[in-house]
């Protein structure tokens, strides 16, 4: 597969269009979506405008965002690129187009026959329900027979691409019901579908948040779930698959959240903006070191008289960091799954210390001997051991404690959880040290 | 919502169970699951006997695995936990089953009716297609016309609870095709099967990873994908439902592995798994520590001289530690998502070693004024500014050098980069520092 892609990414690169647009058709819209990732945007153009819409227009609603398939779009003819968004369905033009300024867009959208609909998509964020849906959808209305409702199917079914339950609406397009497909095929022709459908009471609202939307789904194991307004009427559905891609995007903001860069930098962004997402974390970073340093500049004497306690330094405080985001890690994820119990708060906070002191002794105990004979002599390991065992208590509260205390106060765990929990761990872990030796080594 | 469940809850605690199984009938099985969650075992087993089995079954399905329904299971009559587990769906039933030890498995299933189905699924590791896959799915056979298929459609489907695709196979049950619902109900009665149906080019074997399924139906936007045996007959299908559990399933995994958690550790584990799984990765940790505290070692002379450089000491190590891990974040999944260039090597890596002398200057700016008005004067806050400039510099190197490097090598880049990493930044840190100290401030 792989080595398939290779050849036609190369026959772009030296100019066999034809070829290329030969063999398109035997690839799925994924597949030739990846080989225009590969290209560059001049190939990609040429690439789009060598293929017959039907087949570049579902390649480029493939691509990732972070190729920009708006770009290559805008760098077409506007015909041409109007004829692309008239083969798309309405949610992937509407995400493609909402990408590009409006002047661009209206340029592109003029020229499109029918563009009432992705002109009302336009309207919703992104990532919000609206964002998703698509208005293609099948509906019957609650009068209908079984057997009216699949010929109302076949009728629709050709507008529509892929569906997996019908919709059932009322006079005024208030949504009443779903028909799985399943019962009506089922059901005796001539029974009403009122009967057999199954009452909407699973739906969302245009303005809810995709993240909601992919929960919702997923807990009761939808293929496509509704969107309606304010008054009950049906305006779309958003289906399964953009609520797989909404898990990625949302797995991808929480790692890159976990690593203090803003969930806004895309992942290929060039430098600038990498810069403008990464400064202001590192700045809060550097008034949390400061607060560090200042305990190690408080101990100076400290460590004049014993210099051995700057070797230990990084060795405590950093330990100190690693088990705290071990506790840190599995906290979050938790709070993130809703599987921490309302009321066990001290159990959990209480078995990370178990689990902070457990490994503090092992790893003490190690630390301990190796600082005893490393010259300064027993006192130097008892101090060393003591710090070590403490930090890593201390790592286990404060990865457990910390982000339930933000998640009860409303801020988002994820973000700002790792940088406190560090600060927590460097500050114990030199003040323990520097402490305890200046109480035991004098 | 939340409400109506703590009622539930409630309900179940107070032992008016009567009224709680009256009620239960209201509510879909995945909030049914997240009640019995919320009760502690010997609460859930009274729960669990005073439902039906067809609620109970399909509510212990919808648990989260680490509530662990297979020791409620356990804890039941024999009859009533055969009774439940014939009521599940086979998938479901092994899945919850696998996880009991053979004899209690034995001793439920050999009271279960039809196990047949159960004992095959229970063959395959739970990771794999053959882990998610039901057997339970509409096939039709090659020869068949539209009007047959319905026909034989409306026969099976009394029994498969969902379906979104049918199954084409010849008459030696080797997968030939699939037939999406639309273009079954859209087709002239008469037309054979095989005119309209797909070719089944998309497929899986039973021993694919999980992850790679789930990869699979993203791309393809598949609502449910065959599992077929290596001679190509058909053996059961995967559904979109399974694929988005598995995609939560590895987003945890790998947030558990970036911060250093075994992803074997359970998210409600003990503090004794917790210590296992978590003291290994710390050892390795302390080897590393170890190589950082061996450079200030063999600086002590240097420290000795300009305390102050204590005090910088943690401040410059971990601002790297910081900025590597950012670079790392965005590199790591670049990697997983498959958006890295194969021939972009030196661009990626060379983005971020500017942006990590674009930050290395901002930050280092601000430290060196600091430093320079600290005490010890310009020379030190040239030494302090230039061993955070060339700090970030390899943070930024080291975060997108290292991942890619593992993941060409063959190992997970999400597992170990961060220890090299971090490893990385301290040494150099404090290489910097104190050799740039050591030459500039003799």
């Amino acid at each position: 597969m792989r080595k398939l892609l290779d050849r036609m990414v190369d026959l772009v690169r030296r100019g066999e269009l034809a070829l290329f647009t030969r063999r398109a058709h035997d690839f799925e819209p994924a597949d030739l979506a990846e080989v225009l990732t590969a290209l560059d945007e001049k190939e990609r153009v040429s690439a789009v405008q060598a293929l017959p819409p039907e087949l570049s227009s579902q390649a480029l609603a493939e691509m990732p965002e972070e190729a920009h398939a708006e770009e290559t779009l805008a760098a077409l003819d506007p015909d041409l690129a109007a004829e692309i968004v008239g083969e798309l369905d309405d949610d992937d033009a509407a995400d493609i187009l909402g990408e590009l300024d409006p002047k661009r867009q209206e340029q592109i959208l003029s020229a499109v026959e029918d563009r009432s609909e992705v002109d009302q998509l336009l309207r919703y964020h992104e990532e919000t329900a609206g964002g998703l849906m698509t208005t293609h959808m099948v509906t019957v209305t609650d009068t209908s027979t079984a057997e009216q409702a699949l010929e109302e199917i076949r009728r629709q079914a050709e507008e529509v691409e892929d569906f997996y339950q019908v919709f059932v609406v009322d006079s005024d397009n208030h949504l009443v019901g779903t028909l799985p497909f399943k019962d009506l095929v089922i059901s005796r022709p001539e029974r009403p579908v009122r009967s057999f459908m199954t009452d909407a009471d699973i739906f969302v609202t245009p303005d809810l948040d995709q993240e909601e939307v992919a929960r919702l789904m997923a807990r009761y194991n939808l293929p496509s779930v509704p969107v309606v307004d304010g008054l009950g009427h049906l305006l779309g559905r958003v289906t399964f698959d953009d609520v797989i891609d909404v898990v990625e995007a949302e797995t991808t903001e929480d790692l890159l959240k976990f690593g203090g860069v803003s969930p806004d930098e895309e992942l290929g962004a060039g430098w600038e903006t990498a810069v403008r997402s990464r400064l202001p974390w590192l700045s809060i970073n550097l008034l949390t070191a400061f607060l560090a340093g200042g305990v190690v500049y408080s101990f100076q004497h400290t460590i004049q008289r014993t210099l051995a306690l700057a070797v230990w330094m990084p060795i405590i405080a950093g330990m100190g960091g690693n088990a705290g985001t071990q506790a840190l890690v599995v906290t979050v994820r938790r709070l993130a799954l809703g599987l921490l119990p309302e009321k066990g708060f001290t159990r959990v906070v209480g078995k990370e210390v178990l689990v902070g002191i457990i490994n503090g002794l092992a790893i003490g105990t190690v630390v301990g001997v190796v600082a005893a004979f490393m010259g300064e002599g027993p006192r130097l390991g008892l101090v060393v051991f003591l710090a070590m065992v403490g930090n890593l208590m201390v790592a286990g509260f404060a990865g457990a404690f910390i982000p339930i205390l933000l998640e009860r106060s409303g801020v988002d765990p994820a973000v700002a959880s790792s940088i406190f929990v560090t600060t927590f761990t460097d500050v114990c872990g030199f003040l323990l040290l520097l402490g305890l030796a200046g109480m035991l080594l004098l």
